[in-house]
This record gives C-alpha cells, sequence and structure tokens, in this order.
C-alpha cells in the first residue's frame, strides 16, 4: 500500500488555486477542464504533500463545505519553526483567509492557529515548540474539559 | 514548510480506529482520551500516511459527516498492484464499508472504485494501470459530462 491522498472540493475550483497559491504556497501540478469550464480534477503540492482539488458535483454528493453546517474534515498544515509559522499565517490572512482561533501555545507542543478559507475549509497551521510523548500529553489533559 | 496533515472527526472514534485497522490495515500511534471518554486526538497510519482522527467537538464545529450532507472532503487511497487493490477492497467491505461506485477503469489511467465507510467517510482505491499524461487525460475528457 502506499499512499492516502486528500480530494478537496471547492465551489470556484480556479480561484481556490489561486488562493492556495498566495496563501499556502500551493504549486499547481495541473488541472483538467470540464467541458463546462468547471475543474472536473487539479493537483496541488503544498510542502512535501499532494492534495487534490475540483469543483462541486452536487449530483455525485460532492459539494463545497460552505453547504454544509460544521467540519468533518480539516487539514493541519506543519511548518518548521515559528517564524515559518508566523510568516504562513500573516501570507494567508492576507490572502483572505478568516481567523477561528489565535496562534498560541498548546499543552500537545505545538503553536498552532486555526483559519478557515474563503471556500469553506478549515487549516491549523502549527510548529513544534516542544516534544510531548503521547504519555506526558495524556497527562497534561487530565481536567480539560468538556 | 513540511507537510499537510489530514484530520478526521467521527462519531465514535475508538469504533473508527478498530474499522480503519480492520479496513485499511491502519496502524494506531497513540490516543488522547478525555475524561468523559471521548478521543481528543489520536493519530494512525495508513501506508506512509499519518492521519489524525477525533471524536465530535459540536461546539467546536467539528462534527461527523454523518450528520452533514454530501461530502466536501475524500480520501484517495492508492495501492501498487490491481491485486493489491482487488484485496483492500475486499478487506474494507468485509470490515463494514459500503460500495459507492464498483471498481472499474477510468480514462485517467486509474482503475478504482468508491466506498463509504461507517463513519461516513468517503475513500476512493486505486491502482494505476496506465500512466497518462495530464494532456492527454484532458484530451479524453472531452465530451465528456457533465
Amino acid at each position: 500500500m502506499t499512499a492516502v491522498t486528500t480530494y478537496l472540493c471547492v465551489e470556484g475550483a480556479a480561484d481556490a488555486l489561486d488562493f492556495y497559491r498566495r496563501a499556502f504556497g500551493a504549486e499547481e501540478l495541473y488541472r483538467l477542464t470540464m467541458d463546462n469550464g468547471a475543474i472536473g480534477h487539479a493537483e496541488m503540492r503544498i510542502g512535501e504533500t499532494t492534495l487534490m482539488i475540483s469543483d462541486e458535483w452536487p449530483e455525485g454528493g460532492v459539494v463545497s463545505p460552505l453547504r454544509q453546517e460544521g467540519s468533518s474534515t480539516s487539514l493541519a498544515l506543519t511548518v518548521d519553526s515559528v517564524d515559518a509559522l508566523d510568516a504562513l499565517w500573516g501570507q494567508a490572512l492576507a490572502a483572505g483567509a478568516s481567523v477561528e482561533r489565535e496562534i498560541e501555545d498548546q499543552f500537545y507542543g505545538h503553536r498552532t492557529g486555526t483559519v478557515v478559507d474563503p471556500f469553506g475549509h478549515r487549516w491549523s497551521i502549527a510548529a513544534v515548540v516542544e516534544e510531548v510523548s503521547p504519555e506526558e500529553m495524556q497527562r497534561r489533559m487530565a481536567g480539560m474539559g468538556p
């Protein structure tokens, strides 16, 4: 078995590819355009990860998160330093992402914040600031809600 | 920048970790359990990809896909042969996944089918059977719907 690749549906995939380039430095690998102009499939690379993206296909149950209540999937973007985190955070907001949770240090050793992109997908952006073992994370969680 | 990791929310994360192990051979890396028994965070490895998983947190907008209409994100599981595809497909169905689209050869050079898992996430399972360039894919798409 090789790999799991995540497929994002958006309304307006051409705009989304542009946004992900400006916000996260995504490199578009290729796009396939349908006769009606919609993007049937595209691939982009963010850091070392390939993501797939397409326009909506509501008849097939493939819809933009803007049509949905809540998020059942999110993306975690891990960068290699706090400086890189601050830079990427600023770049994402400048590109049009909305803050959902401001950057702060978390008990599991990440400095991280969360944004929602204009297409409805939710991204946490994180840098590891402390190596914390699962056992220590579990200990620190005791007494935390809910 | 390092990597993008996908975070899946499910209702019943302990059962889901068991399902993903039986269906896709996922190896649980660790889990963090909240005081109320819910899994606040877990990580699992499928092939070379790490995925994160948690129980729902509806107050934070993190919900199971079973609460949502349609899929705005799906997962593509790529294996290295048609035999591996058939084996994994059988294993996923035996574990309780539901067929959404039967396996067939697609114009872009993949042999692939799609299942929905019992927790509402959608997975395509694919093997590359023909190397097709983006230009050739685009040519083959002409005249295809919608």
